[in-house]
């Protein structure tokens, strides 16, 4: 595939909404930019109809007609064995290099066993990990296992750590980026014993990781780090926490302006601060977790997304398509041999 | 012990700038429930001194000098083999059925150890857990364990379920909590066999529970469960990712208003509404977490609390004395062998 080339194939139908939202949200991600080629899959004529209010888009998408889609109630171990959806036909794009990297806001256990099963993990790696972008006091950083794993060994740690560490270089462009593990405590031996075992293989000059240690998640937002690594289960539960908290905050707040007539006069002076606000929470500009540590980039935009929400889950795609993000983790891999050096850490851990 | 006595013991000499706001908390929370009696611990000329402050509160306590104190810095291995400090003297008052309730701002391993080894763990309960109140839209929520037990299985889940449900009956007042699992999914089969297995055990009528199945982060503000169970591990994360998005959002607001006049000019309007978010969000009003299981009460007030919040701490410690929340365990497990349940509960899962 040539260096300038960069496809994304389209799963048009996931989503509320679909194929509308999904097709504002390439017409936004083209606006924005205009090199990114989409290969969409879904019902022609409902994706034709949604693609001609869109001209400039048009001769940047080709499509292909599926008759099926993937629903929200169906289970991965029955979406893994009919090709026909455009959920399946879009994954397989980039398993035949057709396209780089696809974007589904389907169902999420769908889409995952489905690129797991069709893109299949990268040589050397055990697990793919689910990685998405998150806001700190002073900019961004990335957090992952967000679920992709339950339980978690301490190499499969050590794998989401490096992982993580190519995409904050490729996709938040930073250069030297601080990694930490996620852990209830910030001396070395507190937490679980997978926890221990990664710090040590993390540790190993091999991997050659810029790892700062434990770090306690009320001390993440403070931008300490630019890499979090945690088990699925953890990871999860962390994302979801900021998600609740988020909302309770806001629902307080709301409540208590709404009840005061002085505070909805301060309001109306406040609007300019206010967007501002909305603007660095817009949780839509975190949109799109992506699996990586596959054969090809899968990424989920939220199945709720709007075209903005859709559009920034394909630029956070393309970013990583053009920063190679799979060329640059195949090549670290070549010299490292975690297996092996794992056997140390547990060595020193037991 | 008489219905009427209420007598807690305090480590007058734990936390930031000790003795001074343990004795001011406890002036505050003589003030408003002064049926509270106190065996305070601590260096006796500097807990005298600041207790000249209050001569209301002086009548209502009792000061035991100790020569020594726990430090922030002290090992746990080692403050439990060290009885003349002011926290283990504190402590063992419980057992010796002295005081009901013990609370200490002091170093949190430390008092959980010699908590653990003086008061034990109440008969057919396996491991203490640490809880504590939460806000959620609608009114307070317990949820344990926040870090008592990095590892648990599906009996000790049980347990806490059964004993966050006796300490929203006795600490929140609420008649028939609804009990939940923190888990990744609400599906069943989500989420680790432990909690599988929790669920199995929970659902056994002998426990009389009212449970409403599994829970995720995200809608634990929204108030939908009064007793939210975890393990010591993933319990932790989530109330540090409260913690740290609360930080992460305030910072982000204040950033804005400070950078527009408009916006200042709109706060003045607004100082009513925030002083009641303010109230509201106030981590004050939840200070103090307990650790329950144990023969006897063992609250941790922060160490940065100031003198609210250590009354807060022992506010709600006197209350769980009140409606007492250790004897109510007792009868409950009387007629329970949460061991018989869990070996059917491990059949159905495994």
């Amino acid at each position: 595939m040539s260096q300038e080339s960069l496809i994304i194939s389209i799963d048009a139908m996931g989503g509320d909404n679909s194929p509308k939202v999904v097709i504002e949200g390439l017409a936004l991600a083209h606006q924005r930019n205009p090199k990114i080629h989409f290969l969409v899959y879904g019902d022609k004529a409902r994706v034709e109809a949604e693609m001609s209010k869109f001209p400039a888009l048009k001769d940047a998408c080709e499509i292909f007609h599926t008759e099926e889609f993937v629903h929200n109630e169906d289970k991965p171990s029955h979406v893994i064995r009919n090709r026909a959806t455009s959920m399946f036909q879009a994954i397989d794009a980039v398993r035949q290099g057709k396209a780089q990297a696809v974007v589904s806001a389907g169902n999420t256990g769908a889409l995952m066993a489905i690129s797991k099963m069709v893109l299949k993990t990268i040589h050397k790696i055990h697990r793919p990990a689910i990685i998405t972008i998150m806001p700190h006091e002073k900019g961004r950083y990335v957090m992952l296992d967000l679920g992709a794993n339950t339980e978690c060994d301490g190499v499969n740690l050590a794998e989401f750590a490096l992982m993580g560490s190519i995409y904050a270089k490729c996709g938040l462009k930073i250069d030297n980026p601080r990694v930490a593990l996620m852990n209830i405590g910030a001396e070395e031996m507190k937490g679980k014993e997978e926890i221990h075992v990664a710090s040590h293989i993390i540790k190993s000059t091999h991997l050659n990781l810029n790892f700062i240690g434990n770090i306690e998640p009320h001390e993440i937002p403070k931008g300490k780090a630019d890499v979090i690594v945690a088990d699925g289960f953890s990871g999860n539960i962390a994302l979801k926490s900021v998600e609740g908290t988020c909302h309770l905050i806001m629902h307080i707040i709301k409540n208590n302006i709404k009840s005061s007539w002085m505070a909805k006069l301060g309001l109306l002076f406040m609007l300019g601060a206010i967007k501002k606000i909305k603007k660095t929470l817009d949780p839509r500009l975190y949109n799109g977790a992506m699996l990586v540590g596959l054969n090809g980039l899968s990424v989920k935009s939220h199945g709720g997304a709007d075209a903005l929400g859709f559009s920034v889950a394909v630029e956070n795609a393309a970013q990583l398509v053009e920063k190679d993000f799979v060329g640059t983790l195949r090549r670290e891999l070549e010299n490292i041999d975690i297996d092996e050096i794992s056997q140390e850490a547990y060595y020193e851990v037991y």
